[in-house]
């Protein structure tokens, strides 16, 4: 089930919404740009053109009921392009990568918040991806607090994001167990910090990481 | 790998480009309504909205080579929707459901044609359709014949349409190699010859069908 290879230089944020992921997006790349690497930032569900079209069906269908297994079978579709097209070719030329959301997210909504088999996400992952991060930060936060937070957002709350609270309770509770599971790959960040905080406690994670490289 | 139900009322038309399907499907759908049956024709990819977006992604993905997995996990999410929101429940009616290609033409495009394991499409299969038809009607028909028939057409080719002879003929070779694994489940169908006989032969299998059902 496990044993796909980590790629030293792709570093991957998780956590649900409003915990700050892309907020410390720009500061990790700031970090490594400083010392002069190369680095990719993109996000999932999308980092291609087709992948993003794939990322407005998941987010706004219309108005039809997705099934669990289309929605998966979509991030993993996506996946499959962003892997291919844009990840894989910079990590090939020796940049880095860093990625909003990677396949975590669907262990976390599809398995923990859907309640699909982890074990068919695990076959999608080896088959369709094939690689893990080498660094995950999971930027861990209250549901409630991060809901607040994307409160005041001037749009309308996508299909996920719409979801009520116990979804979002377990798919923080699969963040958990995927970072307890692999402590060598997580670093687990309290994200109900004030933003400076979150910032530095995930800049030195990274820092961290780049001298043991 | 095999041991899904096949459903008694769930009949399936595959074959190549240009082999017929669309012409025959309303024939069929002519002789199961004369003996007062209600009827579903439906289509893959599609046979909802949502699923018939992701047609399109399929079809015109814009300037963006699509890998092999993209298209197969496409074909899949608009499979696992098809059979949730459309097939399950008119099944579940007591109607028959006539599906202008459904899994087989998996196992012939993505495997036959882009090479991807079968075994992963059989796990795809199991994991999110479930069942197959009772009935499968090939329509086989040399590559070259098929493609003249479409010539004609007032649109571009699609992306899939757009391939090149030598995938179709393996498109062509997998088709053959399921049935001749499946002889219970299909009825191969000369269709190079005129309309009406092809037409005759596929009303003549599945009013055998129905009439041993
Ligand atoms: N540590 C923090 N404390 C307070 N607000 C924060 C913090 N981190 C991010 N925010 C704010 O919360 C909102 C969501 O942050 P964002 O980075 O978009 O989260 P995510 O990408 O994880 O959904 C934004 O308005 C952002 O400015
Ligand atoms: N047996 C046949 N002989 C000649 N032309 C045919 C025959 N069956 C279908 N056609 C024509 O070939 C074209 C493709 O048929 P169609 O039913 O759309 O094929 P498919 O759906 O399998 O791609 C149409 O123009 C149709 O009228
Ligand atoms: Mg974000
Ligand atoms: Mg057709």
């Amino acid at each position: 089930m496990s044993a796909l290879p980590m790629h030293p230089r792709l570093v991957s944020l998780e956590g649900g919404e409003g915990a700050g992921k892309t907020t410390v997006l720009a500061a990790l790349r700031a970090e490594l740009e400083a010392s002069g690497r190369e680095v990719l930032v993109t996000r999932e569900p999308g980092g291609t053109p087709l992948a993003e079209k794939i990322r407005g069906l998941l987010l706004h269908p219309g108005d039809e009921a997705v099934s669990a297994e289309t929605e998966l079978l979509l991030m993993f579709a996506a996946r499959a392009q962003h892997v291919r097209a844009t990840v894989l070719p910079a990590l090939e030329r020796g940049a880095w990568v860093l990625c909003d959301r990677f396949t975590d997210s669907s262990y976390a909504y599809q398995g923990g918040g859907r309640g699909l088999d982890q074990d068919f996400i695990a076959a999608l992952e080896r088959r369709v991806v094939g690689i893990r991060p080498g660094l995950t930060l999971l930027l861990d936060i209250d549901v409630a607090a991060g809901r607040a937070r994307i409160q005041g957002r001037d749009r309308r709350p996508d299909r996920i994001e719409s979801e009520r609270d116990a979804f979002f309770e377990r798919v923080r509770a699969a963040f958990l167990a995927r970072a307890a599971a692999e402590p060598e790959r997580f670093r687990v960040v309290d994200a109900s910090r004030p933003v400076d905080d979150v910032v530095a406690v995930a800049v030195a994670a990274l820092r961290d990481f780049t001298e043991a490289a």
